[in-house]
């Protein structure tokens, strides 16, 4: 197997950082197959990075989560759907950084969700990041409570040029896919979005050393991530919403608010996905996927929540979702990895 | 280690099954520290049994899901803390049964959030239970599509009598337990409920040998159980919301409409149960959850919808949650478990 | 027209005071047709009469929101309508009293939609009522700002026994009625609440005099109030949410959490009402509605949300919604209050 | 006083009619202080006339609602706030339009709420209007029923470009205005916009013969209008969400999902808005304003949904809100309506 690869430094040009989906001219052109080796800031571009640097001083509103592209897809079309394969996803630095936001996360009043109270302090968190041993330091602020955390690495964001002409900032999800903070979106998995506009337009970003599901306090363990990827295309089916294909799981998004709405979403089309991919009839699917679903909410603090609902592909016997397309790109990144030296192939090669 | 047992049958009294929490005379007197052995029937009371049965038909709609108990606990007054420890959950069929209901479930119009649309139709579906293979059979309606899912047994409802001299109907969750529906609810778990009258008077029902997260369709596979618990008691010490305990995580829950607010209750709880646990500050608290938190729905089909927050065991060092109560049920169900044949954990015993 | 009246006087039995719907014996049977005139404390039961009273000092948490009641009424049984034509609602008090409830309104955190954010203070403002002017004034704590509101008196609540022997907190509203605190139940107005229970068992409770329509802060200028009804009841007829009738719209009323979905409840019923008196097909009575409803929101406050629709019976041509019920009651209202002397008989006799 | 005149034709260049707020070059540049005569088509953009038509055939999705604009107001930077004084809202034809839309409106699933269930039936209802009478002309389907109701011209959407460099489609409303569907949109009102971006660049468009609070089918009786507004700016104001004022009302505007929020939004808006204009604190603002804001749901059918409070202006005195905006722009109203005949207001002017 010969593969084409693009490498692209976000540094090259620092102008090409981008906060929106759709709205901005591609980076770069890549042919579907081709493995993408990228790099992405983290949601502060850097310059909170000390316990003691507020992002409400550092950061200008207007630029928070810097995507990395967008890139153009040779032959996407609307009705088609993208298929990205993350190889690997690895933290560039051996730091990270979480904070509290006033009037932002889920246990507090928002801009959305207002009231008449006081803000909760706003604070920052560093952790150490550890990739060797795969762990993430937590450090209380107020006593010498520390604790490590799995590394789980992952994008926050990855989403095309929404429909209809939107143009949509980078901190909202939604059906193009965008900051769906969902920690389901880690190497091994690949993810599908429905085309929009001619070449797609994806980009991605904001990288997660880890995340718990809700994503309460509203940010993440924040880090710049270095990030392997294969670039795929489905000529001629539409994607309705966000889907992600795990070696274990297939996983439906839904991203709107309520959660109660979030929730339909991702079911009803997890329900149809099975449908598609066992003939099942749709009562049938909807009694199946009521036993066997497991509903991690992804996040409740974005401008649109999301829910995931993951069915376990070993129901499906020996169908392949998607025409298989999950199985060819892992067949590419296992070429890929074996490839490249381990800084760019993951840490788990 | 001289244990209580209590045996209690519900068939012994037939007009003992009730059908709500609080408003029902105590059927029995249990001490704390007492093992309980007792079976409960399926939502349907076993009314619906074949693919033909339709519950619609078979079954009166202000006399579902019922409840054995309540059971008096000796020294319960309301500022304290109820926790039962299930030691065993088994199904005393070989079948179980699923249906859809008109009006009810995740992915149709309901009762509460009606629209002027037809309802889907009314069916039922009958899985097949191997306690033995510890698998659960799913068989397709309307084509020949079946699979084996992993048995996982739980009760869809627990519960105390409600505060402010409420009755609510056993198809309802809130913060005096009932019906969760939450498939934490395991063998294994220990449930911490508040006190809100004298003896507590808890009641239990609605066994499921699985069901998904959100329980899409509105129904399980309900079938009735033999279930063994220890019943205890934490004296002076409230419990706002019902908490479960495993072997490895803290769950917190939030039940009320809409999903957001469950997870703020949820996630809320799980803060305030980490300040308490580990003496971290509440923002401090706030930032290890957000990072490590798991958020599974449990269910957003009954008249309030449940939200489970699971925190890893494993983050608090040696600290025992509760004061050790789980700890200490577990001691006591080891020994229940080898005085009794495993089957024992049933009725029959 | 010779009528049959019933005095209820609280007082006389002090114990009588209920705080729930359900699970209360009837302090008096009445035959359809006959006059109330009764009183109600407000919801502090007076206890909160000074700008320096505090609620959370003065009032037992367990018992707000007193009702006068249950009564019996003969004859009603499950499947009935039961219909209260409120005859006049007149203020027993030359004040008033609105406070701040900590985690209670709808611009703070709430118990079931929490935060880590601190209270908003807990204050308390005391409003004259003038009754001959119609006026009921307001005063600022922390400036000399004062302003003259219109009178405009009504009950938060009034309700029957809910169905499914639940018993519920009269704080709570929902198809039962309870405390749905729409300003639309002042006097001249018609309730149709379903009977679930033989004798219907309704109270009332928690006058106004008057309110903002969402009821923003939790508390209204509440007051005691002497309170004139003509009892009725609709054989054979069920009423699935309670509904007003004024001289001028038809009132569905819709109570549950979100709003969207007490909107759709009372949005829903409002489309059936209107096919059920104008034989409009449900499409065009759908249309209809769409483009001249008026969508008050009644309260954002309690335990659940109440929406009300209201639909111009000008609409209706010479039909008489509901048989004629509201007509007849109110020519009993006239010889009511042409017979008895004006305290008795509303403010506008 | 002289008054600048601009007349903007939108059939002069067909090409011009937009689909989004933001994204879009100006049609022309007016100073404050303009009075502005246009039009604007239908939400169909007159595809949809008979009542056989129905609009998922004569329409593509993708070109809903146009708007008249975006116009460019010489001076405006991000800040300001953007005041639009509504002189005349005319129907330009003797017909209106109104349908259902599969999985669209309150009392249907939605692409946002989806159930499994099908759609309702896709239907078109035709209305009469006279303007002269003041008449709309409601006719069922399905029986002879035909009713009057009142004309009451409004636009369902006006706005500015968003923040953040967003693109948004017209058929949604957020803090920049665009389709917020409320009827307090009517000739008189005062509209009052945050501006973004340089010029403000708003348009306008979605008029409505009359609709009902909430749109519950979610489409009102559209037709195209002729309108004439006055357009000024308040410099160093800014405004975060829209605001309208009326002769009677203040009225604070909240765009999102659920209404809860929606709610939320305008009654924190609302409060602001009173301490900004009487010096109230703002625990003594919430206080009054829960004694008399009126709160009509504006639309729960678009893609986000609209709820409007209001505010009585005559418990202010003599202060003049917003420094005098609507007076102001109320005497510039005055002389235009009174340099040309009625019919004026319009196009053919």
């Amino acid at each position: 197997m010969t593969l084409q690869h693009h490498d692209h430094d976000p540094d090259a040009d620092p102008a090409s950082l981008v906060y929106t989906f759709g709205g901005a001219a591609p980076v770069a052109s890549v042919a579907p197959g081709t493995v993408l080796s990228t790099w992405t800031r983290d949601c502060f571009a850097g310059r909170v990075s000390t316990r003691d640097h507020l992002a409400s001083q550092r950061v200008d509103p207007r630029f928070l989560n810097p995507q990395t592209g967008p890139f153009f897809v040779e032959g996407a079309e609307p009705g088609d759907t993208l298929a990205l394969h993350f190889v690997s996803i690895e933290p560039r630095e051996t730091w990270g950084v979480s904070t509290t936001v006033p009037f932002f996360g889920a246990l507090t009043s928002t801009l959305l969700t207002p009231t008449l109270q006081v803000a909760l302090p706003e604070l920052t968190w560093i952790y150490g990041i550890d990739t060797e041993a795969g762990l993430v330091r937590y450090e209380a602020r107020d006593s010498d409570f520390t604790v490590d955390l799995p590394l789980d690495p992952m994008h926050g964001t990855v989403g095309v040029a929404p429909a209809l002409g939107e143009v949509r900032n980078s901190l909202v999800p939604g059906d193009w896919g965008g900051n769906m903070d969902t920690p389901e979106l880690r190497a091994g998995t690949t993810v599908y979005l429905g085309v929009n506009v001619p070449g797609a337009l994806f980009s991605l970003g904001d990288g997660h050393a880890r995340q718990g599901e809700g994503e309460t306090c509203g940010v993440a363990v924040e880090t710049a991530m270095d990030t392997v990827l294969v670039v795929d295309l489905i000529k001629g089916a539409p994607c309705p919403w966000p889907r992600l294909e795990s070696d274990t799981h297939l996983i439906a998004t839904g991203s709107t608010r309520p959660l109660d709405d979030a929730l339909r979403i991702a079911h009803a089309e997890l329900v149809h996905w099975v449908v598609a991919e066992t003939g099942l009839s749709t009562m049938d699917a909807y009694q199946l996927v009521s036993q066997t679903v497991e509903t991690p909410v992804a996040n409740m603090v974005d401008t649109a929540y999301t829910v995931t609902a993951k069915f376990p592909k070993a129901l499906l016997g020996d169908r392949a979702p998607m025409g298989g397309v999950h199985e060819r790109l892992k067949a590419i990144a296992r070429v890929t990895l074996g490839e490249t030296p381990r800084k760019q192939g993951g840490r788990s090669s």
